[in-house]
């Protein structure tokens, strides 16, 4: 169905997610992990031992390999799903020439060594030109993928045709797919619900309701469009699928690690036990820092209760009881 | 603390709730209802048998009637509660001067017989002028006020001076309020949320995941954004929680009965018995064709196609499953 060859990197549930749809419309797919017992695993099993196990693959429609160049060198498009805090040292494994390719950034955080979008990094670091570089994003559950429910993605790229190809090969019976110019924007939605999911989780874990939490998740929207407008102003409809619709599912779901993770603190849990009790990576937990340093740059900051004070919790020790307190004089 | 007389017309769960919040400031509540029964039982068990009952009332802090008139005669600020479908035939027995009062609205739909708010209504066949006029929108489901968890009030009346003295009579250690000049918008609002809580249940009881409600929300912020723009256009962020936060808590709260409502449509129950097995009314059912009829009148029709999916499925006998399948492309 296309000439370009994809290629997905990464291992995790969205990661895999992403796997299965591409499947559903090309001969082969590119996959890299880091993983050997996973890639074996995949040969001898055919699927994932880790994450959506429930998907079968077929073997000859994958290429899968340990060795993140040789993936790299055999795609066109590279699309990177890997969690933010680990990006960086799979990125300096790269030595393969990668400047014509097109790179698609299906992660969920900004890389915390650097305080950049995966798409800036690339641009910065490995000279991609702009249009060459694209976004995933939802809201989309991994789990809800595997299990063929109907998902509404959301493709940016700003060169237009290369964002429709990216969707195509996305879509099936149970993807639907929209394009968006705004790369930056949907990117750094992507990574700051999952700071409100843990805010939603917090608040969860601390006993509040749904009529707080519908409270939570309206100012949480308006939070984000101040936070995006500051970073990169351009005409976009906040209440879009790929900001307010991924806000929701997030905050609102139970598949959500990051709320898990936020309900664990606000139950009392540290955030080194909550941690080591979950066996995923809570995005929001690193988001949370992203955010808020990006934030300290601004001249003049934006008005950020919500992040300020999953930040408190999070990373200045605050009493989370104490920290909600205050936030609910702050929220309207 | 309050000069003014206040009370409340309707007994449902709402009202209840109402009552609660005034009697944490007021030294006396004005009550109304029309069951004899629940007069009698209030009297001799201190609460609603029907409704709340867990919330306990002083009796010398109520002044409780079966006669309407009653009521309206003491009051000074009157507050109706009473569901849209029988509000009608409740305010036909009224009969004292009520032209210097102040109304109330915490309605949550249109006259079906009249197709008017509640405010509009009184201004209407009462002569009372806008100013006197007010709304109580939430996010808040009543549930939750009977736990005293944290809640959050909107209180709409364009005579700002009313509107606060209002916000305070309700507030307490767990009602937080604001006020808003956009009576007509928030009640609109009101009334539509229950439409796309009923949608909410019908993708559901279809077997829908959390990925598409979250498109589903998203999508009927957007078009409750639209309606309400074409009905009184005037400066507003459709995103406070008087609007997009009211939407969430009744579209994904499982204390939702349009919810409850809509999920046995989309699980095969035809309307009439989905009505009986509920002994509440769904709002949503009322609120559905008096949208659809208002958008009729519109000679150039707004684009709602949540609205018109849940009207062909209430009232136009389509099937559940094949409007939703046609919706999702609708949808983005």
């Amino acid at each position: 169905m296309s000439a370009l060859k994809y290629a997905v990197f990464g291992s995790g549930s969205w990661a895999t997610a992403i796997v299965k749809m591409l499947c559903e419309n090309l001969d082969e797919v590119g996959w890299y992990m880091r993983s050997i017992y996973t890639k074996e695993h995949l040969l001898k099993e055919q699927h994932n031992p880790s994450y959506l196990s429930s998907v079968e693959f077929h073997l000859d429609q994958l290429k899968l390999s340990n060795d993140i160049n040789e993936i790299a060198a055999y795609a066109d498009v590279l699309i990177f799903v890997i969690p933010s805090a680990f990006i960086h040292s799979e990125l300096e494994k790269l030595n393969v020439d990668i400047s014509n390719k097109t790179i698609v950034s299906a992660v969920k955080g900004i890389l915390p060594e650097t305080g950049l979008l995966l798409g800036e990094h690339f641009h910065e670091n490995f000279q991609i030109p702009y249009d060459n570089i694209g976004v995933i994003a939802g809201p989309c559950h991994a789990e809800e993928v595997a299990l063929e429910r109907l998902s509404y993605l959301t493709i940016s790229c700003s060169d237009k045709k290369k964002a429709q190809q990216l969707a195509k090969v996305l879509e099936s019976h149970y993807i639907k797919t929209k394009t968006s110019d705004d790369v930056i924007g949907t990117e750094y939605a992507v990574m700051l619900k999952n700071i409100y999911a843990v805010a939603a989780g917090i608040a969860h874990g601390l006993g509040y309701g749904d009529n707080f939490q519908s409270v939570l998740m309206s100012n949480a929207i308006r939070e984000m469009k101040r936070f995006i407008k500051k970073m990169h102003k351009m005409k976009r409809n906040i209440n879009n699928s790929a900001y307010l619709g991924d806000l929701l599912v997030t905050g609102y779901s139970t598949f959500s690690r990051n709320r898990m993770f936020g309900n664990m603190i606000g139950k009392g849990y540290t955030v080194k036990s909550a941690q080591m009790e979950m066996s995923m990576v809570a995005e929001g937990y690193y988001a949370t820092k992203s955010a808020f340093k990006l934030n300290e740059k601004n001249k003049k900051k934006t008005r950020l209760p919500i992040i300020n004070a999953v930040h408190e919790i999070l990373y200045e020790g605050k009493d989370a009881k104490k920290v909600f307190l205050k936030l609910t004089d702050k929220l309207d």
